[in-house]
């Protein structure tokens, strides 16, 4: 089934780049890197009812496989360039590839990436994308370099994409005026928006960055063990929603936000010297920001609840959506 | 699941390359590509009880799923240099990994590669491998540029993949003479040799190339597509190994040779010009070469059997292998 498969993703991904020297069609592609680059290079697999639900629309799945690849070259400050393409299919399914092509195309279209290669295989429907993009030299964003008295922020709202999931999990009511918060919530799941635009005004700018894929405390707690400090956040300053926090009571909302994964937004710590700076850079560009704590001395991530005292995260139940 | 067992890959892989500014354990790899370089990138994946036997040991397959990228390497003559590491697999079984990453380790330390970065998730057994080499500018080997009057040339021997995948499909007999035998097809077929050296000689004297994963007639094909082709082989010529004709009649074995995907040889074309100092290059690398036929009008791949009469190779039977 390889080869028409492949002709189709060729065609309908026909993305011309000057830097692609071979693309889609030999044994591997050929790309020039420009000069005074370096290469930042990421890869991430999605499962068929493992990262995502097994109904999902083959358009989604398209676009979840870059957007959350993508994310990973946000978080560093890397501006995209090239993929390439493992995808695994039951059967050769040109209806689904179709539809998944579409939602690929949908997120690579404007940022200029191009698909140069790929392999489609028979097998469970699994999805790896590997990303290829660009950052000056020395200047890619880390885990590591957060320092005590750093501010953390976030980009967007957290807590979307877990409430979108378990909205996907409860039997639809008949109740049409919270149709379209379910609907907002489902698309925070189904299409990330990966934050590359804001990645890239963090250079230079953020100590350290992660996106937030695996929930709030899991990914904030990579910059802490990699940059050896701690982080204390503040629950009242999370940002959540309308549609989560109408749709679900406070302390489901902040479990949602805290341990809830998918949200493929960016956790960052800046020095408080330019804090200002980085505000006003990212509201520029049209990507919301809130700073949520700052960085302590010691390990680990601590988070204070509305009342003052400190909240138990390692509790049952928090795990759950990690 | 991911940390341990992504910090277990990163232990057991460690290979200093001066180019890897930050590799695995951050959100994507930063890497430095050697000026006046051009980036030469794959992809592929195995997936379990497809692309290998479900009986098959993890050393084995870790092996299997970075050579079958090299050998694309190989095939476009790039120097390999890093390593990206997909790894689905069905529980967090850190046993599988480390045998795994044995035979990873076992191909990659020797060509200096280092894998820079990787996912692992849950779920049925696949592995994707996206590999990245360099190769001087406009010089990567491809599949056009065969011309009319090009002899067709193959590394090593062919058909043993397809021969030791037969092997494991039968009961053993208990024959020991002939244990030896079965034992060099099957680690052909699971510890196939990526022709790197071979590939990079052929820079600027092959025409075209490609390697033989799919089978010689399916391979030998791309190239003829790619550069408007056809081309004549002769059966008398193949290259077959005497394990392969020790156990198979010479029907069974021709159709190995022919049809047998998995041998992750090279073939190429080359102008008759240079024939000679390209079976010296190789021959002096310890990599067997052979020339079994030559480029011609038309289109399409035609086999002059032992008689000289031509093999149908579109009937059933021959499709069975690819």
């Amino acid at each position: 089934m390889e080869f028409d498969l492949i002709e189709l993703i060729r065609q309908r991904t026909a993305q011309p780049r000057d830097d692609v020297r071979l693309g889609i069609g030999d044994d591997a592609a050929v790309l020039a890197v420009p000069a005074g680059q370096e290469l930042v290079v990421a890869i991430d697999t999605l499962v068929d009812g493992v990262h995502f639900p097994r109904a999902t629309a083959a358009v989604d799945i398209g676009w979840k496989a870059l957007a959350v690849n993508l994310s990973d070259l946000a978080a560093m400050g890397a501006s995209p360039a090239w993929a390439l393409l493992a995808l695994t299919l039951p059967s050769a399914d040109s209806a689904f590839v179709e539809g998944f092509v579409e939602g690929f195309s949908l997120l690579a279209r404007p940022q200029r990436l191009a698909l140069v290669g790929g392999d489609t295989t028979r097998g469970p429907l699994t999805v790896s994308v590997a990303v290829h993009g660009f950052v000056p030299p020395g200047r890619a964003l880390t885990r590591a370099g957060a320092r005590v008295g750093d501010a953390v922020l976030v980009t967007g709202t957290l807590g979307d994409a877990a409430a979108g999931l378990h909205a996907l999990q409860q039997p639809v009511r008949n109740d049409e005026g919270r149709a379209g918060l379910r609907e907002f919530l489902i698309g925070r799941l189904n299409r990330p928006t990966p934050r590359l635009a804001a990645g890239i005004a963090l250079r230079d700018q953020a100590s350290a960055c992660v996106d937030v894929s695996d929930g709030l405390l899991a990914d904030l707690g990579h910059i802490c063990a990699a940059s050896g400090v701690g982080a204390e956040i503040e629950a009242a300053l999370l940002p959540r929603s309308s549609a989560l926090l109408d749709l679900h009571d406070d302390a489901t909302a902040l479990q949602f936000a805290l341990g809830g994964g998918d949200d493929y937004e960016l956790c960052f710590s800046v020095p408080a010297s330019r804090l200002g700076q980085v505000q006003a850079d990212l509201s520029r560009l049209g990507c919301g920001v809130t700073r949520i704590g700052r960085i302590v001395e010691g390990e680990g991530v601590r988070v204070r609840g509305h009342g003052g005292a400190w909240i138990d995260t390692a509790q049952p139940g928090w795990e759950h959506f990690r």
